[in-house]
């Protein structure tokens, strides 16, 4: 196996866990926050960024960049790792959730997914087995199995017809998957917020022996209430010792309330995304930085922050940066935002650690109460 | 005298000069070129990269500035030092050039422009005073007097009438000007490619004792061959112990000839602006990025350059990102083409020390014979 999971310690009084995941790109500790980098680049930044921020592990998406600049030309230059120059670990998705949601013309068959590229039109087919080819051919640490993400609010009806499909597709994955390469291959547990679904699919999908195990199909549409109790449901599904993602989650609450119910990995293009439109997260709660109230503020973003942007600019500052759309805007609130997420899992893995996780959680909770559930994409 | 300036050496064979130019700031090693920040930022860089470049002075823009966030809000905030977060010398211009070029309903009397902003048609005026009162609140170690910039191809009849005006608004400047501020007031000269225009405007302008003076009114139109030969002939008519700064100017070329006619100090957009349209200056000629023969290039950017972007990515990644319209093309773009400028004027310093400046043009000459004109703005 290309990689391998260490359970270090289980907070005491939740069930947040503190993990080590070996990867043939380095090791990740967890608890831990993935920043997306759709198209081969995490935007707005550069690796030197990720690096001074401490990334540990970030993100590519198959469907962007088989489209852009086409995966065949990724794998002759030498890999996704060295064609961005990113030598630490990465993760690619499936392809799945964007051809759901950005494609056009999806027509979804046994065999997989036919679509037309929202770039061009032009026709394509993922399936099981192109979804893992691709994958395999960027050449990520982890990549993840093709399966169906239903839409939020499907008839029962389809659900199921969908997991049983999901079900069928992670055994062509498996099949396609090259065990003994440098790719792990983590399969996708379904089910929305139906806890005999999960419960019936997680078997299914946990019945092949993978390094490690997705729950997708959350942040969809469903309340932050609903995908708590789901999580907290689904999580101990999954095997205790291998990584446990929740895939596209989520806000710093989304995220802390469900390291407490026993996740490890997450990603979700929100603190990049709120960062280019100007809405930054604080130990003071969120800051929409165009705000007029900001126009003399001569105080740092975040007191208690100590990323480049706190360390050195004005609120004021980076309201006149974002007002006159200066480029630099982008890169400042993507720097503090992501320094934000990161620290937050370095602050709960500490807290793991010392089976003070509870209290760590109501902080979170006092600090975002007001903030809104995320949406992945 | 908020600066004074150290005229070092001139090269044997040229009228390349060799100067180091103490201000409040710092010092500053001539020749140099000056990275533009139209509006408190040099386009998608921050002022770390700024001070990884090497960068010793950048530009703010009075225009731009006076409009947004206006020049109240940045004195009461500390001067634009302070607000920009750059501890490093800073120049203004004096509005002048963008109200002519940018603003719309411009009306130019003998008191000063009355214009609208390009913003939001609000109605305002600049003068002579009005110009150094804003300069002086923003607070830049060298700032310029407020002339007019004829435009190219202007009838001589109204040159003549323009100098003259310029030369009375210079009285106006001097009296509105605080020589022992921190601010240190350059004089202007105008003429375009007359050169008893010429003549008579440096007489006039350098009755003035100024700390600095500069030529105006150059890429405006002209070739570069009338433009050089107007260079030469008009700089040495500058003072010889007083630093020389030819503003809005200009491709690799036209800094590397003329600082052999012996101009000290350049700034333009140049750089900035065609790297994020992705057009690249590099030690092989012109590289535009988007171009389908860079598309399975794993070359560095140039083979002889060391900034960030050329050290870490390949051509083909360059390209990925710029066609991609990924947001971190404009800052590595914008990284290399500085870092070329920057350099070119490091490598002129160190030609100019072992009398070697005519060899070293040659090989600019060389290199950027392809390179079309600079336009400022």
């Amino acid at each position: 196996m290309a990689i391998s999971f260490e359970l270090l310690h289980v907070d005491k009084h939740t069930g947040a866990r503190r993990g080590r995941l070996h990867t043939p790109h380095g090791v990740i500790e967890t608890p831990i926050f993935m920043p997306v980098g759709t198209q081969g680049s995490v935007k707005a930044i550069a690796p030197d960024d990720l690096r001074t921020l401490g990334a540990q592990i970030i993100l590519g998406n198959t469907y962007h960049l088989m489209l852009r600049p086409g995966e065949k030309l990724v794998g002759k230059l030498g890999g996704l790792h060295r064609f961005i120059a990113w030598e630490r670990p990465m993760l690619t998705d499936s392809g799945g959730f964007q051809v759901y949601s950005l494609a056009q013309a999806r027509k979804i068959t046994e065999e997989g997914v036919a679509f037309q590229s929202h770039l061009d039109g032009s026709r394509h087919m993922l399936s099981p087995e192109r979804s893992i080819e691709i994958q395999q051919t960027l050449g990520a640490d982890v990549i993840m199995a093709f399966d169906e993400c239903p839409p939020s609010g499907s008839e029962r009806s389809y659900l199921e017809d969908s997991l049983a499909r999901t079900t069928r597709w992670l055994g062509r994955c498996v099949k396609a998957w090259r065990p003994d390469g440098p790719s792990a291959l983590f399969g996708i547990v379904q089910g929305g917020t139906h806890e005999d679904l999960r419960r019936r699919h997680a078997e299914e999908i946990c019945a092949h022996e993978l390094p490690g195990f997705a729950l997708g199909g959350y942040a969809v549409g469903e309340t932050p209430e609903a995908m708590y109790a789901s999580v907290a449901f689904s999580a101990p599904l999954l095997p205790v010792n291998k990584p446990r993602y929740l895939m596209g989650v989520g806000t710093p609450i989304d995220l802390a309330t469900c390291v407490g119910a026993g996740v490890d990995m997450f990603d979700c293009v929100l603190p990049t995304r709120t960062a280019r439109h100007g809405l930054l997260f604080t130990s003071e709660g969120r800051v929409q930085i165009k705000n007029a109230k900001y126009v003399e503020d001569t105080g740092p973003l975040d007191p208690k922050c100590s990323c480049y942007t706190c360390r050195t600019f004005t609120r004021a500052y980076l309201r006149h940066l974002f007002v006159a759309q200066e480029l630099v805007a982008m890169r400042l609130n993507t720097l503090h935002n992501l320094h934000y997420f990161l620290n937050l899992m370095a602050e709960a893995r500490a807290a793991i650690e010392r089976d003070a996780y509870a209290d760590f959680l109501k902080e979170v909770q006092a600090v975002t109460a007001r903030t809104p559930s995320s949406r992945s994409s």
